[in-house]
């Protein structure tokens, strides 16, 4: 189908389509987001009020199954930021959505009830149905049930009982090739913006669509397969086909850059217990419902996910991250996968990010609202979320909420977002991303953590971050996954051969880096806009003087290199 | 005694005098805030941090008794607004710094333990003193100590548990004349700084001390009668002294601008139960302890607090002022004093800022935390505030807080800080203030009620504000209470010979504006610092948008304008 922008208007419950303007179509994904919404929207509006709008939109390459290049990019003015915000997810969703031909979806205004509804996307249109029956379910009750009254061809995307009570690390649920609602555009609250605009969920049915023609399918599948010959022989495939993102546990640990307790330290003296040499070992021993090596869209080479299943075999989360271990392992001194399994399922069906919320128990350990090392504490305190008490809402509004009303001072955030599973003190390059994207605290936004240099030392971090951040909004652009970098990184001209095969137009030699640069200035412009500057490209104060053991390191690049960065 | 820099160490606990630098002479109070913290602190500092700064500083026309300008300006960055931050009060804690010689006092460093201290000043020096018995205490009980241990003529300025909290509204309590801690620099967080330092009060005993020196006391002597003569003669005064500043209760709601059921009417229908003629016959009525007109400082003519006793004649709250009954009587659908009063006695005693917290009941009505209406239910909210509790600190924090953790889009703040007693939609030049104040949603930064002009036309507001923003500025460097200035307004080059009397300089003809401009030219230099930009002076999104009944009027000074206030 050719492609087009659908727009929803909540308040008038309408479902129209528009032909792409001439400067959205060749952006797509991250880089799409910042530019609609300048086009659309006031960046000082209330993200969650009736100016404020909710976008899907498919990275450029997806669409062909190409391998980790199926991905979602959920975007809008986030919540907890109150900057631009993209979220992407693996899954399903956007794939569908491409064979409707969606090049956009924009979700606005403001409902004007207080009913529930659940948005059907098909090549008939959009309508509205109610989803009364659905309000305060988990997203594992939820989806079964969209599941039998949609058929178990369609994809999903929906929200739990955080997106419903606005909080703001709810993320967007969305269902992987098996069907589960495991895939969540977690970071920055946009599933509470969704629960703004009151849709439980969105259901995107491709019945009668197939994928988009080709412009030059013989030049795309030369391309293609350059690439996936590339990815598959690199020997980082294996290590994340066999043990996940918790491969690096280990690694971080060694470089003392595991957050421990509240980020008070960088070494966790259980880290081999909640490895990921132990994780899989431990599912193998176990076997039933558990699986190491698991993909989470069709067509995927590299398949990092998998499922942790208990001692009597039975699944009990899927997937289990090193972002979750480290984060309410680690972080929470919390030293048995099971525990942190358990933690992860809860927060996952309530439709939550799994950094935020650890990075907030952390917060709240500290507080004295439960003790390190306590899994039972940390499950009580996720009841109060589900049951949405005042200290629930408050843990759900993330570790920044949690510090300012507890009057915590060591708080890992930036732009009020939770640092993720990698102390910046001790992996300087990843602390300049943390501090300088204009996504708030966000390890995808460009992680130096495999370069090779010494991440103490704070000269030349500020490069090293640079050329990492573009090559992330790049690929988050494309629509590829991380780990698609090992292949392409290895497969030279193979992203602008697939976008001329694919569309028919030359993104250039740098086509990654280009794309890159361009999100990047359009998000900062957006941040401008709304009101950001300098001053909020920063680290937390007290990560600048609190040594971190072992390697006692403190945050040091220096301001100008932080201001450099962009400049 | 000559003039100096008091600065104390908290880490260290050394309270140390330094030559007034020649950039700070010639400035005071509101003034001087901005100054010393761009010459010594970092903007963007974590307020409640080690690197943050507690100043006080007694306005330049202090220690002479000058009818209503002895006011003390406490400052720092505010934890609520993130931005620059002064908030003043009469007493007679300003009088007592001056006779020490105290130009500013520095409070700066992290306390090295839990425990907590009183600070002692006096011509020996300071000192610090254990205050672990005061530790929990409400002011009303912790002052009579405070009095019993230090002797009755001491002047003091202390913290509630609030402030012990680090709650974002705590203020810091002052002694008044009869020695009722009733005086509070209450707006912006300053108290939550306070405790961050661990001082509890800080006792100024002004022993073997006089009123400073005048450099021509003739020129001082004629420019006070003339004054003095002014004020006296200004209708104003009068009514003031018979209503106090619950005289504006029935103007104000029949400009349709009185906060009703959380900002959403500006006409209460019970106004007149509420109302500064209700106050006094009330007052009178009852006797006992119950006083329609009270001085708050030495020296003052105009004597606009009271003293508001219940039935059995006994002292309920003293002062009773508008913004209270504002903020807690119609703004929360409450209709009678009594219970106003038994709200304004509670935060009064934990310390706190009964705008912010009436606002943030406001909001939590609106939250069905409460029932428009029912007084005992704010009372028990109040309760959780003491507790401590989860639901407590949310509060506590203000009403940008509540409506954030639990998604209210009616959350009537500006920089985070609440909005005061005259909606701005019904006074226009009020809400230019709100917006563009450094300070936050603060109506003495600049109320144009009592201009005769439209109220509801945009056209013209923000000139109005303006001259109001920097008459406000000068009079808050001066230590000049608001009314004040119904006596310098008409007693010609009064303000320049009162300062050359005292200090022998010559301000020029422009005194007032010339330091208003100043002051508000070194505010807007640290908050831009700090990160503020053009798009933090708007009034929230909702007010644009959503009509106030019954004059229907939304807020709509164009941007333009609201830009080019201070451009």
């Amino acid at each position: 189908m050719e492609q087009a922008v659908w727009r929803v208007d909540v308040n008038q419950q309408t479902v129209t389509t528009e032909p792409v303007p001439a400067g959205w179509q060749r952006l797509g994904g991250r880089g799409l987001i910042p530019r609609i919404l300048l086009d659309e929207m006031p960046a000082t509006c209330d993200p969650l009020g009736p100016l404020s709008k909710l976008l899907f939109t498919p990275g450029l390459l997806v669409g062909h199954m190409l391998s980790s290049c199926d991905r979602l990019s959920v975007g809008g003015k986030s919540p907890l930021t109150g900057g631009i915000k993209e979220a992407n997810a693996g899954g399903t969703t956007a794939l569908k959505m491409v064979q409707l031909g969606i090049k956009a979806m924009i979700v606005q205004g403001a409902p004007s009830g207080d009913d529930w509804w659940v948005l059907h996307l098909s090549q008939h249109g959009g309508r509205f149905d109610p989803a009364g029956d659905l309000v305060g379910l988990g997203v594992y009750e939820a989806a079964p049930r969209l599941l039998a009254r949609y058929g178990d061809k369609v994809a999903i995307a929906l929200i739990g009982p955080a997106g419903e009570m606005q909080l703001s690390a709810a993320g967007i649920q969305n269902l992987d090739k098996d069907k589960e609602p495991s895939r969540i555009a977690a970071r920055g609250g946009l599933g509470a913006v969704m629960g703004s605009k009151r849709l439980k969920a969105i259901v995107v049915d491709p019945a009668g669509t197939s994928a988009p023609e080709l412009f030059d399918k013989s030049l795309y599948l030369d391309a293609k397969k350059r690439y996936t010959k590339a990815l598959l022989a690199h020997p980082q495939t294996t290590t994340y086909a066999e043990y996940g993102t918790a491969a690096i546990a280990m690694m971080c640990d060694g470089f003392g850059a595991l957050p421990t307790r509240n980020f008070s330290a960088g070494h966790f003296e259980a880290v081999e217990q909640i490895s990921g040499e132990t994780m899989r070992d431990t599912i193998l021993a176990r076997g039933g419902e558990g699986d190491p090596t698991h993909a989470c869209m069709p067509g995927c080479v590299i398949r990092c996910s998998n499922c942790y299943a208990g001692s009597d075999g039975k699944k009990i989360s899927s997937p289990l991250e090193y972002e979750t271990i480290g984060l309410m392992g680690s972080n929470l001194g919390i030293d048995n996968l099971d525990d942190v399994a358990r933690i992860n399922r809860e927060i996952n069906d309530l439709g939550m990010d799994t950094i935020e919320i650890g990075a907030a128990l952390g917060v709240a350990a500290e507080a004295e609202l439960m003790q390190f090392g306590d899994g039972a504490g940390a499950l009580r305190l996720v009841a109060e979320i589900r049951q949405g008490t005042p200290l629930g809402r408050i843990l759900g509004h993330g570790a920044g909420m949690v510090g300012k009303v507890f009057g915590v001072r060591r708080v890992p955030v930036v732009k009020n977002q939770a640092i993720s599973a990698y102390d910046p003190r001790a992996i300087k390059g990843t602390g300049v991303t943390y501090a300088t994207s204009p996504q708030g605290a966000d390890h995808t936004a460009g992680l130096t953590i495999r370069a090779k240099v010494d991440h103490l030392d704070p000269a030349g971090q500020a490069a090293l971050s640079k050329t990492a951040q573009l090559n992330m909004a790049g690929y988050d652009t494309l629509g590829a996954c991380i780990f698609g970098g090992f292949g392409f990184a290895t497969a030279p001209g193979a992203i602008r051969d697939l976008l001329r095969g694919q569309y028919g137009w030359d993104a250039g030699e740098n086509a990654l880096q280009d794309l890159g640069r361009e999100t990047l200035a359009l998000e900062r412009e957006f941040n401008r806009a709304a009101g950001f500057t300098a001053a909020d490209d920063r680290l937390p104060e007290w990560m600048t003087q609190e040594p971190l053991p072992p390697t006692q390191a403190v945050f040091d690049v220096p301001a100008e290199d932080l201001d450099g960065v962009f400049a």
